[in-house]
């Protein structure tokens, strides 16, 4: 049983932010997240491009800020559980909430946040006959920890920014990497496609176009990928493999979270705007993008609202008889859980003579 | 009478990224301050300060934040006003307002969004008999330009941070600096304290401490002032100079927008949070540390998602029968209306052989 103040769902930037303002309460956070790291949609979607809508920032990358809110972080130390989706959500007679994940972890805390974006990023999976029983026995549909495929002969079918950037990561670990798309014109960011064109030509990167898996096999475990080339009248061909890693897109779907009892509207959670982001069940906030009220924009920085708003409800919530009397961080500066201090330089009372 | 679509009264940062949401909208923003220079507080109170609450930035000094708030709206060329205070709102019958300031200058707009902070910075004045017959006669509170200053005698008393800085700063331009205070410690940042030191020693600010000045004189306009040697038993002893800039801090005050028919409620205009931060005056919002609503708090980042909602609601005012389809700037990218574009590079869809 992992326990923290507020447990929050979803590490995108709203979620990460709000591990920030509850640090400055002196609340303790853990986040799940479905997606093998922190920062939601823009680390896992579009990291290498420019949002431009963040106060203070003219330009930054997505990837860029993800990385920032994480050292902004870091002195309150936030445990994570990602790769998991968050099935359950169960109140306790003591008020507090225990939320299971799909890999079985459980999660106590008196508050949980959902700051689950446009859901959870589910993988768009090829029809292929048996690929389910695959799954997690040499199929995957997101790289969750590329050590695993050192030395072992990888097969990645897709066509957009993820099959090309993982092709190219993958290249230096695997023994074998195999690329396979349906058409011979990939679609990607200029960079990636001319480092697959160079890995190609180097023989680092074997690529099949255009051409399907339409089968795979094995005992117990994938061992091989039927591949046939796009209108070529050869029966398929045999590829050995060690591992088949189709890449066709994520689709953010609610998710169990639509079966938590919440109030659910046009595919997102309602939530009274007029005070702290709450939902229908007292002490479950729901904040970011998965939040829905009058006039909500889904923007980041309106998350950043919401979760420092939240935060304070959830401090109400947990210390009901203390009062908190907030100290501007250029003020009172930053303590971290870690024992890290971070102020503004003093000013000095000195004579001059 | 100087038109805009929406008239931005404090150009702190949450009026600043007003401008930035309202561009994205396509509507062209003015904005007065009673301050010289843009930032509100940040600029004139704490420029050299860290900010650690800003999402995205684990540091940030607060006179960085403004410039690069000023670099952010830069695309959609904003009107300033400065160093005057909004005096009067009145409302026309076509529904549009006109505000006009302190120095006659009149400002048009259907749509008003008070971003007034704490409220004008007034500065707080020395008991000196005759003190504001000599004000703009050689007599100011804030420096708002220095160049006025050239070759002349300037007088300067104090003894905190902008006593110093502005000690420094003048000691290059003016003929003679003469900084004032009644006791010998100064209290402001160690590297100005020290500079004050050096440029004392080096003769370039003569100090006299523990002084005060008694009185004024002058025909029209200041040409001397009464230095009283704190705990001397010798008279005021005449001082020649062509300036006189007290520099005793600014209090803010809510000032002529608290006669305004807003409505007010611990010093801060009420707002309807639950939709779009307008105050009971149609046409007319609060947005940042001026406005009040339940759980508000007085946080910058809180004011760019107020900026945000209420350019959406000033948007379906000024544009009742349009309907704004939003899309996010990593989508469509920014177009100023300077002509100038940012967009984030296209993907490229190129065969791979």
């Amino acid at each position: 049983m992992i326990t923290s103040d507020i447990l929050i769902i979803g590490a995108g930037p709203t979620g990460l932010f709000a591990v920030f303002e509850a640090g400055l309460l002196q609340l303790k956070c853990h986040l799940i997240d479905a997606l093998p790291q922190p920062g939601g949609q823009l680390a896992e979607l579009y990291p290498k491009k420019p949002i431009y809508d963040i106060p203070g920032y003219p330009e930054v990358l997505a990837g860029e800020l993800v990385e920032n809110l994480m050292e902004q972080i870091r002195p309150f130390q936030p445990g994570f559980t990602l790769g998991t989706r968050a099935e359950t959500l169960e109140k306790q007679d003591d008020g507090t909430f225990i939320v299971t994940t799909a890999d079985g972890t459980k999660h106590k805390a008196p508050v949980v946040a959902i700051a689950g974006g446009l859901g959870s990023f589910e993988p768009r999976k090829p029809q292929l006959p048996g690929l389910e029983a695959y799954e997690d026995k040499g199929v995957a549909y997101m790289v969750k920890d590329p050590e695993i495929y050192r030395g072992k002969r990888v097969l990645i079918a897709g066509g957009g920014d993820s099959a090309l950037d993982w092709s190219i990561f993958l290249a230096d670990i695997a023994s074998e990497l195999t690329l396979i798309h349906r058409r011979t014109e990939f679609r990607g960011a200029l960079d990636s496609v001319e480092k697959v064109q160079e890995l190609k030509d180097s023989g680092k990167i074997r690529l099949i176009t255009p051409a399907e898996i339409v089968g795979l096999g094995g005992d117990g475990k994938v061992e091989f990928a039927e591949v046939q080339i796009t209108g070529s009248e050869e029966a398929a061909e045999r590829l050995e493999i060690d591992a088949f890693i189709p890449l066709f897109g994520l689709s953010p779907k609610l998710g169990p979270i639509g079966n938590w009892g919440l109030e659910i509207e046009k595919n997102a959670i309602r939530v009274d705007n007029t005070l702290d982001y709450q939902t229908n069940i007292p002490g479950v906030y729901a904040i970011g993008d998965v939040n829905t009220y009058p006039g909500k924009l889904k923007l980041i920085l309106c998350g950043f609202h919401e979760a420092t708003l939240m935060c304070q409800s959830a401090y109400q919530r947990i210390y009901p008889d203390k009062r908190y009397v907030m100290k501007y961080t250029t003020v009172g500066g930053i303590t971290g859980f870690d024992g890290s201090r971070k102020e503004a330089p003093k000013a000095v009372v000195r004579s001059i003579d």
